[in-house]
């Protein structure tokens, strides 16, 4: 054998299909992307990096060098001529909401806690839950058990609560929110100690993640307009907690719980926990919606409101009018009560306060009125909270760096 | 308040936002397909549905009805002036290989199997075992435990390993192959006895799905050529199997456990079980790579290369040349006796026959002339399977077939 064909068939054996390894994060932490051609005119790259970059052709690829980038998870797509294309050569795609990313991440800085690495990682257990919340019988959550879990079967652990938002579901903090690698990684460097973190569906529209329930599929909507109106939060205890805490070895006191979320998660923590002002030591308000207008002002309007519609449809049947049913109204306003009398219960809630109550939000984010004025009727009735205000937008560049924070301050 | 006034109030409350009702399947089942308009000159509709569609533009949006499509799982995409795009109302969506796709399901005949019912739903675990595969102490891997699993805390269950294919991973089968649905509701209905599943990693190149391995940041191939040599094969008792029977309630014994997989996941199974011929009772191997050229002939050359190649390096590295590091061809070859002598352990698996060695492939598949001649061959040393030829090529709608008909027939 002539030593030629023997390096031939030699590299065909080795043959290594780098077509997977894009983008190309640089020493200088310039990142560089290509795209092969198909006939575009013009194609740029968008996403959570520094800024927009046009790309240019040569020899049949669109590729463009970015400026040095922070460490981050970055997510990107291309826009060749007005479209929005996935990159061919990721496969490291995530969804937001209901949008498909592409995404990267720059593994040091704060990014290291989002990349797994060789430590001992913790289970996760996608379940279901006995639940009256909507048609079917059962819910979807996510349950992450730490390493240490299997290995010592009689200990018992400390649980964290972690709600998403309005645009989510219970897949979206692992997917998005990197949470996987942020429990390992915390745990095995002891900034935090080995917890349980329960992530539930908070959209009571929807009982699963697209795919996963059976409504999508039948025309469903994926809205979430009935997860603002109480019936989460009253179902969250007799239906969550008292799941979790008779299935996981959990210490089942004050000491040992958080409950934390963002956005409409940060909503519903802010309930749940004041509703039950017993149960949680921990709080964590990640760029919350608050109050939302929900006072009892509006409450006794709504529940007025209510009471016509009831009459309207008796009238509306009377003289043959076409008003729609409204049992979806009254199965709304029937859990409102969990909003009622905000200052009573935060008053009750910090007779005997929680260790933490965190709440952190971005200069830019669009809910920073409603947090301010939240923060406000909290300091009239003189409840302590921890304040962070932080650069930054409405976006999971933010969640991620928060739940690592809270992460560090609970369970101490 | 005004009846007017009332009314668009209420219709505020109710709001329901359908846009998430992608595609809409109508009562004949055809199925209607929409995209707003984005100044597209030609949009078609593309993917595993009977054929390809052109959509026509009216009011700003571009739409098509289907001829009626069969019960079925179907992916599909937008092509816009060549451009392939996603289905923006649509957010369920499936990642094959390192594409994503929409997709939707006619919730009928065997499609019914594919889709979430009201049915007790097993537990998905996602865990990290011990392994020396990588460069990393840990693979990841699926395991589905039943329902009855933690209602009967002391009930053992048999175990089903099943393996993906070249472009799959972990989440393979629960993504593309919907097998939590399968699981769940042919367990429901009696079809399958409880059983727990496990779904690893065959991929020796990655230790975890795109995004969950450190490796890919790294810029790491997501080629698997290093799965084709024996190296899967041969950790496949001593890091999964045993793993798995002394984590989970397993019967550890032949009658008790199955393996079958696709594709790769064939050749996998096929050679497992070949190895371990005492290990198991049910084979399953669905669109089978088979012996691929590895026969004993082609792994005597190998041999005989890889010396040779260290011969070339010794040489080379004497007259300066660049010859390249060839660690890589020695790993991959230390593991290819899994293939060797595939007659003699063929006969001593048939000795003590298991109960079933399935074999199904599409009339399409180009796999097929490997299959037979695989057959060929088991017909000449007498091993008996039992073999179905059936429509369709190399293809998910095939492997969810076979998967729910492999498992009305094991652990009878």
């Amino acid at each position: 054998m002539t030593k030629k064909i023997l390096l031939i068939a030699y590299c065909e054996l080795l043959i290594s299909v780098s077509a997977f390894a894009q983008p190309l994060v640089n020493s200088d932490q310039t990142v560089t992307f290509t795209l092969p051609d198909s006939g575009y005119r013009h194609v740029a790259l968008k996403g959570s990096i520094d800024k927009d970059y046009k790309m240019t052709l040569s020899g049949g690829i669109w590729s463009v060098t970015t400026s040095p980038q922070q460490p981050e998870m970055y997510t990107y797509y291309f826009k060749a001529d007005g479209k929005r294309l996935l990159d061919p050569s990721n496969p490291q795609k995530v969804r937001d909401v209901s949008k498909i990313f592409n995404y990267f991440i720059i593994d040091k800085g704060i990014a290291h806690d989002y990349t797994t690495h060789d430590v001992l990682h913790g289970r996760l257990d996608t379940i279901w839950y006995p639940s009256t919340l909507n048609g079917m019988s059962q819910r979807r959550m996510i349950v992450y058990v730490p390493a240490a879990y299997d290995t010592s079967p009689n200990a018992r652990y400390p649980v964290l609560y972690l709600l998403h938002g309005s645009g989510g579901d219970e897949t979206s903090w692992c997917d998005d929110g990197r949470a996987m690698q942020i429990f390992d990684n915390l745990i095995a460097e002891g900034r935090v100690c080995p917890i349980v973190v329960v992530m539930p569906n908070g959209n009571v529209n929807l009982d699963a993640a697209p795919g996963e329930s059976p409504y999508m599929n039948k025309a469903a909507s994926a809205n979430n307009t009935g997860s603002w109106f109480g019936k989460f939060e009253k179902s969250f205890v007799p239906e969550i907690l008292n799941y979790v805490e008779s299935h996981y070895r959990i210490i089942s006191d004050k000491e040992h719980r958080a409950i934390a979320g963002l956005s409409m998660g940060g909503f519903h923590s802010m309930y749940i926990s004041m509703n039950n002002p017993d149960l949680f030591d921990y709080v964590g308000l990640f760029s919350p919606m608050s109050t939302n207008g929900m006072d009892d002002n509006r409450i006794g309007k709504l529940r007025k409101f209510s009471h016509n519609v009831q009459r309207l449809k008796v009238i509306g049947n009377m003289i043959g009018d076409n008003v729609p049913e409204n049992t979806a109204l009254e199965d709304k306003i029937q859990n409102i009560d969990v909003y009622e009398h905000l200052n009573d219960k935060l008053k009750q809630q910090f007779q005997n306060p929680p260790k933490l109550y965190y709440i952190s939000i971005g200069n830019k984010d669009f809910l920073l009125h409603f947090a301010k004025k939240y923060m406000t009727n909290m300091d009239s009735l003189g409840c302590k909270y921890e304040y962070h205000l932080t650069d930054g937008a409405h976006s999971w560049e933010n969640w991620r760096k928060y739940l690592v924070e809270f992460l560090g301050k609970i369970f101490r």
